[in-house]
């Protein structure tokens, strides 16, 4: 059983060096991209959309040329477990889930992901030999037809310098950059020589 | 001169492999991370900032354990081009950026980060030979004292099923999922069996 290019082992591996702990969502989400992978329709540029922020974003970059960084990766905030990947011209897609319908077969992979037990509860051994026994079996898969103009990350556009703090900003967002405008998430900042 | 514990080669080996290119943007990224990482102030564990979604995610996720699927890493769409650390606990952080009264040092990157010239127009070879002259150079440094409430990944919460599409998600969200309310990017979902 492999997950993309990667043998079961390798790819825990890489979770642990990439994310920094072995999470149960990641190892899912390993075996969704190998799903995605094996139904993606023809073409030749995929991008990718994760519906939460939750692991499921590190499974793309760790699998797939998608990363936040170049922008072929967006995240819906849905809270929903799935992921698609969908020809960036077309926007024909495949979307892979976690299908509740098929959690009973595996009832600690249930109780983890619909939280029914504290962590402490949670029995790791069991919980993860599920999910690599389960493999594909906990998903569905589902053609899509994606509307990139709504997750594609816009183009910056014009740039200038804000008023305020004197970094350059885009000028579609007014007459100073955001974080001058109030959203700062800085209660105080010092220069350092 | 390295960034972080890499050569400046293997980094930019490290960024065509995950990246996919020679982004400029990211080659700045790592000086930005390098010159943070030996300002940061005391403490044991430290979140990230990127002040744009555009490259420099990648650069702090290539380069520290913060990735937008654990968390550690937030993105504020402010189109700064900047990079924060901060002390989960206290918020007392470094915040490095592009500092534009140095730009006029090296006016091939200027150009290029202002967008006074096209992409077919630039030098790429010159350009790339700036970013590694200046190094930290075209960068300033901060002290910033960050509110972690303001940019960290809020929790899940309970989760239930969504009676539209049967998916689980965060009950915080209403009575349906947000996909479901009228957010969703698909105009047609079709089973696959």
């Amino acid at each position: 059983m492999n997950i993309c290019k990667y043998s079961y082992e390798e790819y825990l591996d890489r979770v642990k060096s990439f994310h920094g702990n072995l999470a149960p969502g990641l190892v899912i989400g390993g075996f969704m991209v190998d799903l995605a992978m094996k139904n993606l329709p023809k073409g030749e540029f995929f991008d990718a959309i994760c519906e939460t922020p939750v692991c499921l974003p590190d499974a793309v970059q760790l699998l797939t040329p998608c990363t936040i960084g170049n922008g072929w990766l967006s995240i819906v905030p849905f809270g929903r477990f799935a992921i698609t990947f969908y020809e960036k011209y077309t926007g024909e897609g495949v979307r892979v889930y976690l299908d509740t319908k098929k959690l009973n077969n595996w009832p600690e992979v249930r109780d983890w992901y619909l939280k029914k037990k504290k962590k402490s509860e949670q029995d790791a051994d069991l919980l993860f030999g599920q999910i690599r026994e389960a493999g594909h079996g906990l998903l569905s898969v589902q053609k899509v037809q994606v509307d990139p103009e709504k997750v594609r990350r816009k183009k910056t556009g014009p740039v200038g310098f804000c008023p305020v703090c004197g970094e350059a900003y885009p000028l579609r967002d007014g007459d100073s950059c955001r974080n001058c405008q109030g959203e700062t998430p800085y209660s105080s900042v010092t220069a350092v020589d």
